[in-house]
């Protein structure tokens, strides 16, 4: 049964497994200070246009974003995401049991806007009370966000600017960038990432690696001692060199950006088949993940035939499914999906 | 100036005074284990009816609540609040210091519905991705809330059913719970409380004590060692005598009631004063904290002749101001704020 | 039964009773924001020479410890203390609550000693694995010690040296602090604290206070928004004028000092009537805290006449016990405990 | 230069590589729900001879700790390990970031002794202060230890009697488990670990796989929801699959000990080759881990030649230095370390 469920399904890239495979029996030191991860902060620092950042990898999307946030936040202080962010929803509470709250805020479309941010703050800040709350320390954003949509580079840079005026870093969840940045319509590129916000990580899990997420500082000095902070969070990988392997061949002639086009040219041909077949979208497709309005039998119908998420139950017997394409997607794969529709 | 801004300007009830100070240069036993907590316990108990209830005795809300919620979560549980409610908005990340998510679900004028509560959970169990997520571990209602609206001896009880059905403890944050069971209008007694949570506090900081909360578990054996959990959390007072003398003379000769009846009387004649001179009310009063809304302008006039607390600043141009009378509001404080109305 | 269990058997010195009283009705603001607590930190901030100190209000020792050692550590810092340090033995993990490990040394006679806390910081950093451990992150030191013991004024001088050397915080718990300075061979002045920490605390509980913490940060700017973090770690009195009411007094007039005197006169009379009578003293005493060794049996037969603490129990059938005085002792007192010896 | 520092310093075991190549383009559910987890689940059962076993997959040593000894504790309790526990020293405050004191006792060459155990949780709970102190909740133990000893078969069961007295879970850290198992001289199997411990874990990273720790907890049914708490450590890998591919080839057809064997050899034979040339052990060598005591210019002179661990530098000018062996260590690798010494 075709599987549509989700980005992470397979294995790594065919690349990886080959290097991986390669060097199985080399003896390196531990704990991502060998020369593969070496080699891959190199050419990550070159593609962010950032010859000084600092890049740590790590092994997956909710232990970074635990780790970055605890870095981050004075003990008083909170992260302000969306209420559709992924640590507001589905990471078990791993930013509260580093002492952190969420801030959630309003989304449109699982983005936040800077305007609203910035109203926010000004509220926030002119509240009598605002000691005896959980002050805004950090601004967290996903990109693509968890429905699948993208900033352009100008929304960025203007959350950037709030969050330069109250001195809140900004963080973004790149848990899917590969697949934000091969969009057809997007404008924003590593080096906009970089530019605008304080940290940030490459998601390598759903982008063509086993596992892997590669945090970026692109300004030295943020965080002091980083490294002990990631090994407090039990997510400094012994045999780090697996992280370096794998990043380093994805930055290696393009490979990231090169699969990642491919997972957006296949959601392209599916999205163009739904919209011919009249479906719904509830959320504009910009990359990888697909999410339409279907009625509930049409939902128990399908299902029978091909697997996919179903992300939300609605009251009037409607669902919103999510359809993923990944680098792994074969063009076949589409295919039967299209003929099952 | 008349200083109507909260329910804790003054210090204690002259009784409290009197009695702090006969016992002042007598030796007992730190930490709540003399003999004056334990006739506080023992009246508290049978005010309650509850005749095997464990009572401990703690210095503040924040810190109360912070334990409470503590000792009763296991580290993948989060405690379901309105988004009003007193833990998810002013107590500075005191619950997610221990670890925990509050899970804010919607109010209406400060209150929980056990229908919206029964669906939320619900849902939350029937999504597939639960076990990735914080779950509901326990339910936090304030009585009388924080917009000073009062539940039902019913609503209580719905909400209590729920909660078990889904095998939830439910916890009552009682920081005036004093002006609760003062109201004209409400059929919830001490003993009703008892018998539908599972733990609660009875506040003394906002109704006679100079401070000191009062917590309780009606039904023994919820939490193993939780003195030690109060120690933990910086909460267990050396002298803590001071918390027994002040509970015991609040619970003598109905004291904690007396007075808090008479902060009532002094809001009910406010409350007809202002009926009378036609200002509008943005929650209906029930209990000793009145809601005005307010044009900016008159709210700039008040204050200079009168303190009180600005609640929420509207967009157009009104605010919600709050004024709270207390079991030390004299009737010639209110006819003094009547006279500049 | 005469008890010398412990220094905070008794409620407050009769000054401070007088003035809660007669300050028992007047409005103020709360959360030590009121005019009595800005005039304690005045005096504080005189008797401490340091006209630009920070002051802050706590209610208890082990919440202010867990406060303070949390608002300077980064999460992969940890707190050296000596073995025997408050925070490392009787405060049911306060710190760890925070995140925080207390790295424990060993001690002499409950102090550290500078050339120890060098010598330990020299082969931490010298580990070559260092970035996976706890780092040291600031110096937590008790004076008088939990065995009443007294750092010199070099002593303390020589500990703050090494703390420089590795940029590490230096902080004083000062919950019996009176009876420290009090002592009769001490050349050891507030001023001289003031100099050498970068934040203590001065003790109330145990001097004359029904309770009560003075936090100082004698060089402003150490914390950022210390007023937040109090709030979180639930320790931010609601009726905050009892702490500034109360401090006030103490450092009015040279109370703090002259009460802790009078504990130190009794504690001598204790010492040489135990001398006489051929008691062999565990520690040799220097302040209000005597730690005699007995056989068991005599331990038994005491306890049976007069309340005092069993600090150790040795395999040999001896003991350790602390006889306590402190500002509330009466010469009488003092004189039927020798007469039971 | 050869390398002898640790045992984690290549790939994983040929096997391991060919499984994870043959399945890379499948498509399985994530989070560790897919059928080669639910077959390594199985067949560790087995090997455990616990069929009703729970089984779970984590990615490294320090999170499996961490997430383990959360999931076990009360707020107020600590866990038990030896000073020299691999807890107490290189996790980064990783349990402490969880609120858990580590409560270190004495060690016997990395060992716990059972009576010490007693009389250390005897004398806690005698002390009439035990409840305003961080209580013991469970115990540690590393087999091997983090000094390549071994517990007898009887030393365990000693500690398991002594922890079922207390009612405290025993925990024992298997991040070496293979070569324990394997040693020549050892009484104690999977089966007997499974029967004393109420959790353990079967390490993967240091014996032969890429990454991987297997959680037993041989009777079912003591931790709810431990998905969820694994989840919030960060501790869930996406590709799930990686983990049960790894233990599912670990355990067929005995490769687990087998490989574990192979290691122990190799130790025997450098044994051999240092005990013939004089060298003394500075703690008798049991597995795949020798520790030998060195004068200083020796261990400069053969750190000039081949690579190992300094383990600890004594003030006389010797020092204890650690060559570790393992599954992946070749005949030739140890002759020519034999060679240089």
């Amino acid at each position: 049964m075709q599987n549509f469920e989700c980005d992470y399904l397979e294995g790594a890239h065919p690349l990886i497994m080959e290097r991986l495979a390669a060097t199985n029996m080399e003896k390196t030191p531990g704990y991502t200070e060998d020369c593969y991860c070496e080699e891959a902060r190199r050419k990550i620092r070159q593609a962010c246009g950032c010859p000084d950042a600092e890049v740590y990898f790590l092994v997956g999307g909710t232990q970074t974003n635990a780790t970055v946030i605890d870095a981050l936040l004075r003990p008083y202080e909170g992260v302000v995401a969306t209420e559709t962010g992924h640590i507001n929803q589905h990471e078990a509470g791993a930013i509260e049991a580093g002492g952190h709250k969420v801030l959630p805020v309003p989304h449109r479309e699982g983005k936040m806007e800077a305007g609203m941010l910035s109203r926010y703050l000004k509220n926030f800040f002119a509240d009598e009370a605002y000691a005896h709350m959980v002050n805004p320390g950090m601004v967290y954003l996903s990109h693509p966000t968890e429905y699948g949509t993208l900033y352009t580079r100008s929304e960025l840079e203007a959350i950037a600017a709030v969050c330069k005026e109250y001195r809140l870093p900004l963080f973004l969840d790149g848990a899917r960038l590969g697949y934000g940045l091969a969009a057809e319509e997007t404008d924003v590129t590593l080096e906009t990432i970089a530019s605008v916000c304080d940290v940030f990580y490459i998601g390598g899990t759903k982008v063509g690696a086993l596992f892997g997420e590669a945090v970026v500082f692109p300004r030295p000095g943020i965080v002091k001692q980083f490294f002990t902070i990631v090994k407090r969070h039990g997510a400094l990988l012994a045999k780090g060199r697996l992280l370096g392997i794998q990043f380093d061949t994805l930055f290696t002639d393009g490979l990231y950006l090169d699969i990642s086009r491919h997972a957006i040219k296949m959601a392209a041909r599916l999205r163009q088949a739904l919209t011919e077949r009249g479906y719904t979208f509830f959320i504009r497709p910009q990359t990888n993940q697909l999410f339409v309005s279907l009625p509930m039998e049409k939902v128990d119908e399908l299902s029978r035939k091909v697997r996919f998420s179903v992300w939300e139950k609605h009251e009037n017997h409607t669902a919103v499914v999510r359809f993923a394409t990944s680098w792994a997607t074969r063009p076949e794969d589409i295919d039967e999906l299209i003929s099952l529709l």
